[in-house]
């Protein structure tokens, strides 16, 4: 127990000097606090500065407390809401004041209970407004404060302008030392935090989709360790989480982010709401990455001997979303525009092949193994009329895919071209018996792989749309940086995000 | 535009009305704040109490106004924190004031400014640290004003014990008041809150999917208009939806209600962190339903011709699925035991009923339209030898579901008679050919099902350690409480959730 004691101030600055290394911003963003309130306690140190503001500096300390936030867009919302709250509660103070002078001395105590509690009770129901509380709740919180405080002192005090003007002086002070501090001094914009969110969450799904799939076809008997494997999975498992819990901090990033001044000189109003809307598609993307994880998870697994069949083409397509999924985090990170020619291709020739490998497995599906001697005879029809279509995965696929192009028809015709050489000759195909019920979960394994490429084309979508909005810079050829993949950098953007999202 | 301006005020007074309709507890709170005011305002009002506390009256007004939250939870933390970080600060101010006297003045001003650096910084810093801010961050910033004021204000003022006891008295008022209100008033319990919402989470859950499922079998050309089954879905997701993003509501509202008098008599602490945990897993099972829901909305499309074979098993499954939940729902609202031995046999049959049917259908998955006319010549094998064991769909989910149980040994020898009787006689099969990639949505359906059905275990699980923990009544028979399954009530809950939320 004594040696636990002993230890614990060791292992909290540990714990301090860790977070402070995460993200230096921490740090930086404490002694900025620190400072502004140092320079404020001059107001009321100083012998000449006393003078003026002296009784008053308190509200100013009170002020930079509450106001100065991590980030300059959380600092000016709250600034502003605290500035706008002062100045329209003096405003009804005053007129309260107006009214109430006409009357006597018993009934102005009378009088300026009832507004009180008639004010009290309006700012309160009102703070349950959606659109109030997501917007200028602390606002309205200022609003009461100082609407009581004005009226009962003009209760007791004679000159209530006074009172009013200094609590004014002493608020502006704080705030434009706040300001000053927060959009001055190495700024931290919730704008860039919500940017680098959104491009680690792609990277993160890129990364957590290549490692699911390869998880699902790797062979657990050999080599890595029970609980190697156990630490992999919640890794994995926690990439997504990060991924499909993020709604609550990107609106607030968003909300904060739209108050900063935008740091794009080309475009009228940068479309903060954009990277909301691009976090629900990624959401959407993140439910599919979900259910294909539970595929490693579920208690009904598909043979390992059935697996290995699909192996190729399904880690083909894997391989295709994530360098997709990277491809769109790069483009982002370096606000330029995707141009999905370049990977639409590659999937279709991915989804082609798992299309053909899953064609070729006709018997897989077939009964129990009570119909395991049963014997297959092929009849190749040869009359294949030429009105037939073939409605398969990648048809439907590469039709969402080639809408997003401009050669549409050129494209199509090359495309049925390619469907007819690719059509499986049934009498070479490996015949073997299974049971139903232990490929259906390789067939849902399938089929969400392919929903989930269906899905990034939304993601495709919302970015081009992100891109045109926010004027990010064409494509121009290959760019030269490379993604930091490395688990550090990340973790610090995420532990921020969630840092200012509270 | 006039007309726009005119109509604004009208509409603003509907929105306030229907909020308040809505949750009449919304209007109750707002009352009881006013009056929380109005109580306090006598303070400085009242010749007589105006001697004793008049001018330090100001900070009951703040504390009354920002401690008195909606729930009773929320209020006990807030001013705890409130009380603790000025009791902390007073303490630390004193200690610093000790130090100070020993220096003179010009050497006094630089130790107060340093100090305020110092304290400034550190608690800045400490706010990051997630313990303390999920915990502790009100208190943290309380602690910082109050020693800034209490160490500034001794720079001045000779007697600052009188300050400090003053300050004390009156947050002290502040926070009996607001205690007052907030327990003994019609309270509002986030502990009823969290547990109403989870109830409400269970049956929309159960709703959803139910509707989900009949969704996919349903004819879309008969009836229904396209508007209203966009209505209907978008309800739909909106469902799952409440469920997946109820995480730091979720979160909050058990962290305030650990702080409230627990009701239940029995046992020692109430289990707030199950429900947490519960909300866990009802996120991870509504990705399932999510990914179910995808398939509603998928771009590869099994034919109706096939859904139509399965429509009975599927929607069966569903059935006692969506049963499962509903009574789930109906125990933990009655806060009696689950038992789930009333189910499982149904969700067995279901489940058999699904696997026969797909075993029967084997030449679902059979290759393209270009082997159309392929002969099969089935064999039926007698000699099924009896060591083959059939690891199908219902075996396993059987399995799980029978270790719950007690009568282990029995239940399976049952379990696996059975499975032999409804072994499928493929002779008799209807074969139909098509298209393997049409059908593979519809394994992927099937799939999710089956999984949700693994998922439902877990749930299940759940809700009995939360039951066991809370010592919830044993089940004796039927209930005669009937769950309200309209929308209303639940909506209302839901509101309620994410208002405290915040």
């Amino acid at each position: 127990m004594m040696i636990k004691f002993r230890k614990l101030p060791a292992s909290a600055c540990k714990t301090l000097w860790k977070m402070g290394r995460e993200d230096p911003r921490r740090v930086i963003h404490g002694l900025k606090v620190a400072a502004a309130l140092t320079i404020v306690s001059f107001l009321y140190l100083l012998e000449p500065l006393f003078e003026g503001f002296g009784k008053n500096a308190m509200l100013a300390f009170m002020t930079v407390v509450v106001v100065l936030e991590f980030t300059a867009g959380a600092t000016l919302c709250k600034g502003f809401n605290r500035g706008l709250g002062t100045l329209c509660a003096s405003s009804l103070a005053f007129f309260i004041e107006f009214v109430a002078e006409k009357t006597g001395q018993k009934c102005r105590a009378a009088f300026v209970g009832a507004s009180v509690f008639v004010i009290g009770f309006m700012a309160t129901y009102l703070r349950f407004v959606p659109y109030i509380k997501k917007n200028c709740d602390y606002g309205v919180l200022i609003f009461l404060l100082t609407f009581i405080l004005i009226t009962l002192s003009s209760y007791r005090v004679e000159n209530v302008l006074n009172i009013v003007r200094e609590r004014l002086y002493t608020i502006g002070i704080g705030c434009s030392i706040c300001l000053l501090m927060s959009l001055l001094i190495l700024p931290n914009w919730s704008g860039e935090d919500l940017h680098s969110s959104t491009v680690c969450k792609l990277e993160q799904l890129a990364r957590s989709i290549e490692a699911c799939v390869s998880d699902y076809f790797k062979d657990k008997d050999i080599g890595v360790k029970e609980e190697e494997a156990e630490t992999s999975r919640n890794l994995l498992y926690r990439g997504y989480r990060e991924v499909l819990d993020s709604k609550s901090s990107d609106e607030t990033l968003a909300h904060f982010a739209s108050w900063e001044p935008r740091f794009s000189r080309n475009c009228h109003k940068y479309p903060w709401h954009l990277y909301v809307k691009l976090g629900g598609v990624l959401r959407r993307f993140g439910y599919v990455a979900v259910a294909l994880h539970g595929c490693l998870e579920s208690e009904i697994q598909t043979p390992r001997s059935i697996r290995y069949i699909f192996q190729d083409p399904c880690t083909q397509v894997a391989t295709e979303v994530t360098k997709a999924l990277t491809e769109l985090a790069t483009s982002l990170k370096n606000r330029r525009r995707f141009c999905p020619d370049m990977l639409s291709d590659h999937l279709h020739k991915a989804l082609q092949d798992l299309d053909t490998a899953i064609k070729s497995q006709p018997r897989l599906f077939l009964g129990s193994k009570s119909a395991n001697n049963m014997l297959v005879n092929w009849k190749n029809d040869k009359e294949t009329s030429p009105r037939v279509t073939l409605p398969s995965v990648k048809s439907d696929i590469s039709a969402i895919l080639s809408e997003l192009r401009h050669k549409k028809i050129a494209k199509r015709s090359k495309d049925s071209e390619e469907r007819k050489q690719l059509r499986p000759t049934p009498s070479k195909l490996a015949i073997k018996s299974l049971e139903f019920s232990e490929a259906l979960p390789f067939a849902s394994f399938a089929s969400l792989l392919v929903e989930m490429v269906a899905r990034l084309d939304l993601v495709i979508e919302q970015v081009e749309e992100l891109g045109n909005a926010a004027n990010f810079k064409e494509f121009q050829g290959k760019d030269d940086v490379v993604i930091d993949m490395s688990g550090k950098e990340n973790g610090r953007e995420i532990q921020n995000q969630t840092t200012v999202g509270e």
